[in-house]
């Protein structure tokens, strides 16, 4: 008799992006003549710029002739990507990773999912509160979080409260053991970007419990303020405590494309049960070879191109767009004295909703007035509610018809 | 203190193919003027053909637009795949699957690798021996193999030996429980096909001891004879009892191209540990959308094109190219008096190593004689001891010349 893996039934009743979309048909059905305005989804949407596009026709070329052909590649990605990341994201910032600890993959999700395999259900997980959903539910599955109260808190993860009062920074919990510490920076949904001061205690902290920090950068490319961290290597010590996950989504707009990366230091250590220590890379290698197949050879070739001169202009551009995307919204929230955080170092802005409104009570409202979609903060974690995250990825003319929208229905 | 998934300890040393690859490695360091013939991996030779090329180029073409760019796609892929899979894979046989019954991924390996993920760690799993290393290892590490012996034997998993004298088709166990099941067919490494009645046993065995079917046809393409099934679901009750896993790899050659699929039907059940009924659907349906964010845009566009009238014209020349190498193959062996399997249905030619040599034994030898490399029967578990895989992917000159050198050096 085949028993299915009860944990998923204690999973959140949607993911929170189908809830929206859903709620966002709804509304479309009953307002045909509506023209909506998404600002829900953090997708991107510039096209691929034309480095990537011409390094993308030419590997297709190359799939096609017998002579260029391209079969199974390295389960861990090509050296010719692994080799171009380890020089431009982190050599290039004094930071020493080599190729061969840098693991190509088609999403920073899957790996941010999938990193938790590695580490026995008995982990304590933290988790900055509010934050990316996937670290949650994937250890919801796996079993690590317990059961769940009707708030959608499970009582075995320990949420690290990203309050106003801290500059949505997570604590660093004081009397409570963490062994799995999810930090995201910038912080998706808050825009919060931790300094070097942060992660020193973070990387102390993690070091003194024995602890492992997954730290997700996966949106690095849009920190402007120069004195601020992109990696958390770029702090003494974190090579040994620490996973760092990337990806080509957000700064080269691959949502659609597919393609992001995971680096695991070879020093990283954690335990086995009888006190002895264990390196974590072979475990992630067998991991990735054993589950995973790689990923699309003119894929990689595309994400490669990112790297020359004219790709790292382009993306560049692309940055600069949603940047200003950001300051629009933030001036528009401003204006109609909205308080926002975040869209500064990062594409989110982070607000907080008028008038004690929760925040789907804010999502029906700001659709209803203005048929703007936007995220709301309570599906990030609990410290999330009374919070709506607007993204900047949508096109400028949309972003401005929002706003105007927003500024008039208010 | 963070502690690792133990599980992992017990991974026997090393993934086969990377085992393989290592000892190719030495032999092509010490012989450096060796001419090395690698029919070891299955891995296709033909390069993609010019459907799937202008299909991709046109889709990469979408990608570098604003008006026709793609970002995140559905989850479970797009819908102009999923209706032509709908189409000619299924309904085209008689099999009523809908589109949302098939979730697009990006390789079967990531599939039957993940899908053991829905079911309970208490279920007793069964697997075809020999077989694809994938379902020991990945339930090796999610702790559901038990201990190992020196063999690479898991004392909690139940093997179905296929033997020469059942004509290497799995036993059904007549007094064990098994509450998951692996079947491959056309079979990864033997090139057995299970016939209608094959499957109607094993149809029957799971919907009478209330276990589900895991049936990987990524290599169905390779079947010539026109009496044997595809697709479990020719089978009547395997929608209630089966799962079904198929590729792009071997038919169209995506295997660095990366595309798949995933049948899941809504009937399929499963059980709770209070004995009451959960569907299956919903459970791969949240796993897909958690942990995986689509298949790359263009690559999609690509696979759809195997479908297109030319597409189909095409990828059947890459399987009787393929065909014919198998053909070659076995009357090589077959002339110099070793006994094959397979390779008249499937893409392997099975063969009992000679003198009683071992599987790595032979693997040594055959590497020394003539310098080519194959795969060890052993390593797709304990009934492979003793025999030898020989994959017909290679292309057509390195075939002949691989086969003249064991003609000469036998």
């Amino acid at each position: 008799m085949v028993y299915i893996n009860e944990n998923f039934l204690k999973l959140k009743a949607g993911y929170l992006f189908p809830e929206i979309a859903r709620r966002a048909r709804t509304f479309a059905e009953t307002h045909p003549n509506a023209n909506i305005i998404r600002l829900g989804i953090g997708d991107v949407t510039l096209p691929l710029t034309p480095s990537v596009v011409s390094a993308f026709h030419k590997a297709v070329d190359e799939m096609g002739n017998i002579k260029t052909f391209h079969g199974y590649g390295p389960e861990q990605g090509y050296i010719f990507l692994r080799e171009k990341i380890s020089e431009y994201d982190y050599k290039s910032r004094g930071v020493d990773i080599s190729p061969d600890e840098i693991f190509v993959s088609d999403g920073a999700k899957c790996d941010t999912g999938n990193i938790q395999e590695l580490f026995s259900l008995d982990n304590r997980v933290a988790v900055t509160d509010p934050v990316y959903p996937v670290y949650v539910d994937t250890n919801v599955m796996s079993g690590r979080a317990g059961d769940v109260n009707e708030q959608g808190v499970y009582n075995k993860i320990l949420y690290l409260p990203s309050l106003e009062v801290n500059g949505f920074k997570p604590l660093i919990p004081a009397n409570e053991k963490a062994d799995i510490i999810y930090l995201c920076s910038p912080n998706n949904p808050t825009g919060t970007v931790l300094n070097r001061a942060d992660l020193k205690a973070w990387v102390e902290y993690a070091t003194n419990s024995k602890a492992i920090i997954l730290f997700d950068a996966a949106y690095e490319a849009f920190i402007r303020d120069e004195d601020l961290p992109h990696s958390i290597y770029e702090i003494s010590g974190a090579l040994d405590v620490a996973i760092e996950f990337r990806s080509f989504s957000k700064n080269a707009g691959f949502t659609g494309t597919r393609c992001a990366f995971t680096v695991v230091p070879k020093n990283l250590k954690a335990f086995k049960k009888d006190g002895s220590v264990a390196d974590i890379y072979p475990l992630w290698y067998r991991r990735h070879c054993t589950k995973f197949n790689g990923v699309s050879y003119p894929v990689q070739r595309a994400a490669e191109s990112v790297y020359s001169e004219s790709g790292r202009k382009e993306v560049k551009g692309l940055i600069d767009y949603y940047m200003e995307n950001a300051r629009i919204i933030r001036e528009g929230f401003s204006s109609i004295d909205i308080k926002t955080y975040g869209g500064v170092n990062a594409p989110y802005i982070w607000l907080k909703t008028p008038n004690g409104l929760s925040s789907w009570e804010f999502f029906d409202m700001l659709i209803e007035k203005c048929h703007v979609v936007g995220t709301p903060g309570s599906g990030f974690g609990p410290s999330g509610e009374g919070y709506f995250r607007i993204s900047a990825f949508g096109n400028r003319d949309d972003i401005v018809e929002a706003m105007n929208r927003i500024r008039t229905g208010f």
